[in-house]
């Protein structure tokens, strides 16, 4: 094996309003935020949660017709937690390795995602959630 | 705050085909299998795939008319994330808690789940998804 997965990084829910989201976590469950950030690319604004070492990612549909991924998955699902991210030593041995046994990437070479991770994606297709691989960026 | 969220323990994955789900996260990304548990007052069986300090629970309806949770939850969304279920200190004093603060629970008291494990599920209409909260069970 030519990369390591360490832990579930996080996983990215689906919210549509991101403050009822938000106040859940902080104010009933004790958890803090740590940061929020646009995602104009990805059409989504982004709010993680710091839950131990993992995160809670709250991700709300910040283009003007709903139409980014999340408002997409909302509009055919409701609300939920629309993937999950494993932390990986070596994303681009691991997007190599995933294709050279058969499993199919939507993301053939890294790319830029929130908190400052270089993320990859693989098709829901080989294993029925969408899920993400991610590593911090290396500058 | 009588109790304290410490990781995200699991998340549940439902599943079609519990073996070509297994193989994915074994054989492409490998991650261990820890555990293969029925729980048929659930109307499911489970694989636990450890990865790191968390545990990714694989799902598969086994009722007959697939009409159990998983079974239900995959006629309505296709496979998916189900739940993730986030590790506490102290589940009674965190039932208790959601409540007085506001936060509906499915279960009012712990029951049994998985892996040895007490749990208690949020309603989804409290934050959106279904959230688990869950300790180990104390003999």
């Amino acid at each position: 094996m030519a990369f390591t997965v360490s832990k579930i990084d996080h996983i990215g829910v689906a919210c549509k309003d991101l403050d009822i989201s938000k106040k859940f976590y902080t104010d009933i469950l004790g958890l803090e935020c740590t940061g929020e950030e646009a995602v104009p690319s990805q059409g989504v604004k982004t709010v993680f949660i710091k839950c131990g070492p993992n995160l809670i990612e709250l991700l709300v549909d910040i283009t003007e017709n709903n139409d980014g991924p999340i408002g997409k998955y909302i509009a055919k699902n409701g609300q939920g937690i629309q993937h999950v991210a494993l932390l990986v030593d070596d994303l681009v041995a691991a997007i190599a390795d995933v294709q050279a046994k058969g499993g199919v990437m939507i993301d053939k070479a890294p790319r830029g995602g929130a908190g400052g991770m270089d993320i990859a994606f693989v098709h829901p297709k080989s294993v029925g959630i969408l899920l993400e691989l991610c590593t911090p960026h290396k500058a």
